[in-house]
């Protein structure tokens, strides 16, 4: 294994040399032949050895047959422990990702604090045909048949394309010693299953089988890539991502395509959605209705989907305003300032009659069946729906209006119309400019 | 199995009411079974039953099988016999291949002829798993893995999401008769053993393992559908059909995209390309360099690749032209005819004084080292190839210009340039207008 072994590196890796590599050893069959084939190369190489204190005393035996390792042979060695259990409470995630994501981050933060290059994991040929065999039992998509690539970022691993037969060899040959481990037992039951009674049933049918399995999903790797591509060229045509935040889903022009739920799904599925039958009949609902994940929304608003974080309304707080308060923050940003005459006049800032204000003044959002008098209407009233209406507002910017009022009268729609009644007349004699932003 | 199957008909084919069935009828369970269904339903069906002689006195029995079955229970029936060898033995193809061909063109005439609006065939939900299985053994791409669709154009395949256990069920609880079919003997020896050994314990690890396998599948398919999106929208980037019915790839463009081989093959493969590693190094490689499949070949010209049918080029031929002829149509379509005065001159027409020419002319290709004098360059030679090159004619447009000459000289470089020395003078008794098309 090991002259194909160097050709291999040779071939795949030719930016190997004069780097620094960290080995990833966690003590088992795979990480000490991949520890001891890079031995043979004179890399410059360290272990990095996570004790994720699983398993009692057995974790520490790892630890201490690894470090032991380090000390006969003169590697550099770090080490770290993690409360993998308590991580995994606190995120609510399970125990296999706690220790992943607690894994990879410590080895990133490795490669910058100790000037490493690349970190190296010995996963193996049949891990990936495993993984496939433990989705496909399951049910899965595309992404589940795809495996972990031989490099992904700074993570490379080297031994990908090997068989674990031959590994198990070269660590017989080579009379090379490893730890058992007995954790993941769920997994393993299905994983050994798999190992011991599929596969062996498939390399019958054909001797070729994990050769030919490699290059199956090479082409799947490649058909996941495509199927990015268009997901990627697709969104540029029908999204639209607008400067408040949210994503304008263009339904016109996405249900032209005959498979426009694929996409849809391959968008939303990072915000979390889960819900898919009623996004895509929403996708043909009526205008109002919204699906939401943990974290997101998505509205229906007449031609579109709309896309926003969920804590992007905040409906039913409201905001009182004292007098002495010349700044206002939260919910948005309003100054207050006494003037002596009206100066430019825009969206963003009005001027009304101090004297005519009851304070406190209330900030709230607008509410069926609210009226105002519009500036410039000569007093005539309005439904504010009416008023939204024919500015032509989505669902969205409607709930994402502010209204100020004094006692119970609208002073201002904010950013859009001022109220007639609080404007400045001949009489006035304190004039109050509410500036937005 | 038949309410779940009135259901199931009832959602997927509601467009099935008041239609004219054809079912595709072996004999063998699953088409029995399918056939018994659909007598249940009372709709308007027929049997097709196709002998493909492929099993002698076997082949005769399923056909007498099913005919007396058809006259048995009074359906109407069409049969037909196909010397399935011979056929295959025809077109190259494998018996499989021929066997499928014969079967769905004559289906198709019949749809036509007898006035039946689909076909249905008997696949289920395990011929599915089963391929998806035979091709992860021999090694496959995704479309290996997204399985016979439940409706493709006419043919609909009603019973492809139920399994083999629920078929025989139904035939056992309705003492349905069917012929075992002996064929296909190699392919049935990994179909059993799939069947026997891999599938059950598939089955074991999940037992709602062939529904799963369905949404799976449904996955597939439907990234099978965004990659050719993006094969197609990326090829409307980079690829351009000329007139001449060539397809010119932009490299410039294609070399952007990380993965531009994906889509080279997605492009080439049905035009029979099999060479792919020298299609990829093409990309790469020198102007000039070409790769042939059977009937195509790709050029690198510059900072294109040109694809064209292989018989475009005709290199070697020669064509000569008595003075009797008037007219030419191979290799391309020449009229020759006397005229008293030089009429309106452009590209596809010269004119030339007969007397000067020495026939029969001769029709041929360019070759390296050939001068001519360009019309209006003062009786100047000029290499051809410079010619070409001032003229910025690609490797391919090269090849495919013509040039006629008389007694070694050249004429014309047709439709690009006549020669000055068999120019009309005012000497000139006999004008000889020549032209293209």
């Amino acid at each position: 294994m090991l002259e194909k072994f160097k050709i291999h590196i040779a071939q795949n890796f030719p930016f190997f040399d004069g780097k620094k590599m960290l080995l990833a050893t966690s003590g088992g069959l795979d990480s000490m032949v991949l520890l001891h084939l890079f031995q043979q190369l004179y890399f410059d190489i360290a272990i990095a050895h996570c004790n994720f204190q699983l398993r009692g005393i057995e974790s520490f035996g790892d630890q201490n047959f690894v470090q032991n390792y380090a000390l006969v042979n003169t590697i550099p060695i770090f080490v770290t422990q993690f409360d993998t259990k308590a991580f995994a409470a606190d995120y609510k995630i399970s125990t296999q990702v706690a220790a992943r994501e607690l894994r990879y981050n410590w080895f990133y933060e490795l490669l910058e604090t100790e000037k490493y290059d690349f970190i190296l994991t010995a996963h193996h040929a049949d891990d990936n045909l495993e993984t496939f065999l433990i989705n496909l039992s399951r049910g899965t998509g595309l992404e589940g048949f795809t495996g972990i690539p031989q490099q992904n970022d700074k993570v490379i691993r080297p031994i990908l394309s090997f068989s674990r037969q031959e590994i198990e060899n070269y660590a017989k040959e080579n009379g090379i010693q490893w730890r058992e481990d007995s954790s993941n037992a769920s997994d393993k039951y299905l994983r050994n299953k798999i190992r011991h009674h599929l596969i062996p049933i498939l390399k019958e049918l054909n001797p070729n089988f994990i050769s030919s399995f490699q290059k199956t999903q090479n082409y799947l790797q490649e058909a996941q890539v495509m199927v990015e591509d268009a997901t990627i060229m697709i969104y540029q045509q029908v999204a639209k991502e607008q400067g408040d935040g949210t994503i304008h889903f263009d339904l016109k022009k996405l249900q032209q395509l005959p498979n426009f739920k694929s996409y849809l799904y391959q968008w939303l599925k990072e915000y979390g959605f889960s819900a898919w039958d009623d996004i895509y009949d929403l996708a043909e609902g009526q205008s109002g209705k919204q699906v939401f994940s943990a974290e997101f929304r998505l509205l229906k608003d007449r031609n579109f989907l709309i896309l926003s974080p969920v804590n992007f309304v905040t409906n039913e707080k409201e905001f009182l305003l004292d007098k002495e308060q010349h700044e206002v923050n939260i919910p948005l940003k309003l100054s207050f300032c006494k003037v002596s005459d009206i100066s430019a006049v825009s969206n963003s800032a009005i001027f009304v009659d101090e004297d005519k204000l009851q304070f406190p003044l209330l900030l709230r959002r607008w509410r069926e069946g609210d009226y105002f008098q519009p500036f410039g209407m000569e007093g005539k009233s309005k439904k504010v729906s009416k008023f939204f209406k024919d500015e032509k507002l989505s669902l969205l910017e409607k709930e994402n209006v502010w209204i100020l009022c004094s006692n119970d009268q609208i002073v201002w729609i904010v950013g859009m119309r001022q109220d007639d009644r609080f404007r400045i007349e001949n009489t006035t004699k304190n004039i109050l400019k509410i500036q937005l932003g």
